[in-house]
């Protein structure tokens, strides 16, 4: 295989088909609310669009470890902080076997135009606090790049009936800490992409 | 900035270092015994090169924050399974903000010689189960591709001097077995890079 440049009109295809998905995202009510402003204003750049994103996020799974993805069922899911009231309606439920709570820094996946756009991209990225970025595609469509930070926590709440927490408020607390954090980096984010020519 | 081809010049010089370097760690006894095999399969092949790796580990940090780096004292380091003794020589200690017990499964850092390889290189580490991999830079030195598994776990033990964690021996049993889950995917990268043509 041999690396070809990217198809300048397949990703300006792909480009406006992302931006209509997120246009009806938003008005199905599907956009994260704390990153739609972010994501605007991507694409006001010439070489650059985002594919999918979050700006972090809180869930408890039943999983064996929290890494896993397909084996896990989700049972709690928020974008915003949880109450302890929250987590102690799960916690009393049955788990099978074992319940993580998690939290998430943003995600966001873009995708540039060509190579030199992507490399500025991770620099700005990583500027912003985005430390574990990087180019996990190239092709005719476009280079695509993930974008996350250090910001991903599980804290075992369960295992199978067996609480492990001792202070879940405590948890619940520095969870949401941890989720603000994320949320800040967001912000830096777009101040960076703002003032960058991309 | 334009991005220019890899200087294969400079490349090969920079593989040798490399390949001096770890020699010189395994003479010393500072290269982690489970990774050496995998180093020396790597120096075998034409397009890539490791710089850094580690085959994983479990750590225990005194930290605000899991994944902060430069603010954080690292107060044990293992490459093997842990024993309730070695955590509990820490957990006894005072504590100056939070104290973590970390497991990392294995990272390694490549250097490839051309974006080909580096995509390749990509779609293996991936198959074998490295799925947060990307290229982190790319310059006339190289392309450098970051493998990491998703598997990276801190547990709370302690926030300040008070003791998180209801059952300690449970939480040591568990971070083995992830530690043991991130050499196993090592050694199915090594089969991986075994046979490919790279």
């Amino acid at each position: 295989m041999t690396v070809n440049k990217v198809d300048e009109r397949l990703w300006k295809n792909k480009r406006e088909e992302a931006y209509n998905r997120f246009l009806e995202d938003i008005e199905i009510g599907y956009v994260d609310a704390d990153i739609k402003e972010l994501i605007e204003l991507v694409f006001t750049k010439k070489n650059i669009f985002t594919t999918s994103s979050c700006s972090g996020r809180i869930v408890i799974v039943d999983a064996l470890y929290p890494w896993l993805r397909e084996e896990t069922s989700i049972v709690f899911k928020k974008h915003s902080p949880v109450t302890l009231e929250d987590v102690l309606s799960i916690l009393n439920q049955k788990t099978l076997y074992k319940l993580w709570l998690i939290v998430s820094g943003p995600i966001i996946h873009f995708n540039a135009l060509n190579l030199d756009t992507a490399i500025k991209l991770l620099t700005i990225v990583r500027n912003a606090g985005f430390k574990h970025s990087g180019i996990i595609s190239i092709s005719n469509g476009g280079i695509v790049i993930e974008v996350v930070s250090g910001i991903w926590v599980p804290f075992l709440l369960k295992d199978g009936e067996k609480v492990i927490i001792k202070d879940l408020e405590l948890i619940v607390n520095l969870a949401n800490k941890m989720l603000y954090e994320g949320k800040a980096r967001l912000e830096k984010l777009f101040k960076f992409l703002r003032d960058a020519d991309i």
